[in-house]
């Protein structure tokens, strides 16, 4: 028992997420921004890991304010609730997601994590989920997240997230916005890194649900199948 | 002057050409097997970096007999001239290149190529073209191939010689097929490798022409315009 599960990202033609110095880069377009809000609106909860959370401090809040409000009505929060990965409490205190916006800010640590670190994230007013040892047990954590009643989770980056979710057969969902660029680069992050399938039985297969022009790019959506 | 140079490539959904092994995956199906093939007929020349020769030992050659046929009876060979940029001339002599197929193969060097492997392939048959010093000297090497009468060029990898086209504006056309799995890893290669852009104002401008639903996958037409 897990939420539903969507990837999204925005890449390069070349599937990048972003550049080589982790500049973030506006890949995509107003149509585009205006469907992700509209799926973070829908999301009981949004995810990033440690590494985005670092290097690009998203506030991860529903921007538009007819969304924000019709999901108050709903649900009683403008924003989902926002989950970061961050297995050692690194998420500084002065983040955005703490800043701006309201509803559940959620730190899913490991045992590990340093005690002082996880109290000045509840001080700040963060909910600690701990789930694994050495490092957050994913799959422990979205049975926890199910049981507390997050059925859907929409996962915003990064790449090693990405890839701890896919490899742990832990998505159903990705859409990936491809935009009007090449971005190059064999450091630069991709839309999936970590370790990867070393040959393509153990690779993820996807079926191919949707594609359109958005924008000045191209909106795929795919599901997860099972390995290639 | 120089040929209008177009690359093609298969990609996973999430950019990758092939495992963090290097281990070739088929990405593409049948009817884009045909696409590439026909494309493949419709060049005067393909060309291959050195990893890629290496790695892959592809024979470039058109595989359909009707094609072949066809660009027989308009040019004199089923196949395009074969081109490797191999700056230091370590293209193996039992390469399929030389086994299979019919038609030129020229082998690309810098003036810092061995001699003695530099006989070796012209033994074998090949053309040798020096351009550059310490490597292959693209741009010049393009002007080269124009003067010969190549005025279309079909790029098939890799990701280094797809970085040094295209960071060099000697692109015209991206052909991306994108299949419907995932491969991920940090150290897998991608479409465009090398350096890559810092950031969003070196990244190079792309213009969507064409969007379809292919096999199991995508494939998508973009046209280089200019700096983003």
């Amino acid at each position: 028992m897990r939420p539903h599960i969507t990837i999204n990202a925005a890449m390069s033609a070349d599937g990048k997420i972003s550049t080589h110095k982790r500049i973030q880069v506006r890949i995509s377009g107003d149509d585009d921004f205006i469907r992700v809000d509209t799926m973070r609106a829908n999301a009981d909860a949004v995810m990033v890991g440690i590494g985005t959370m670092l290097a690009d401090n998203p506030s991860l809040t529903v921007k538009s304010g007819e969304l924000r409000s019709k999901r108050k009505k709903r649900s009683g929060s403008g924003d989902p609730a926002r989950i970061v990965v961050d297995s050692m409490a690194r998420t500084p205190l002065d983040a955005d997601i703490f800043k701006k916006g309201e509803g559940e800010r959620i730190i899913a640590v490991c045992e590990k994590a340093p005690k002082g670190r996880i109290e000045a994230l509840q001080h700040r007013g963060a909910r600690i989920l701990t789930a694994g040892d050495q490092q957050v047990d994913l799959a422990g954590l979205m049975s926890e997240l199910k049981a507390l009643g997050f059925d859907t989770l929409m996962v915003e980056g990064g790449a090693t997230l990405n890839w701890s979710l896919i490899s742990q057969g832990l998505v159903d969902e990705i859409y990936t916005y491809i935009g009007a660029m090449v971005l190059g680069g064999e450091d630069a992050p991709t839309l999936v890194d970590g370790t990867g399938f070393g040959d393509n039985t153990d690779a993820v297969g996807l079926e191919l649900m949707s594609v359109e022009r958005m924008d000045d790019g191209v909106l795929i959506q795919w599901h997860i199948v099972e390995s290639v």
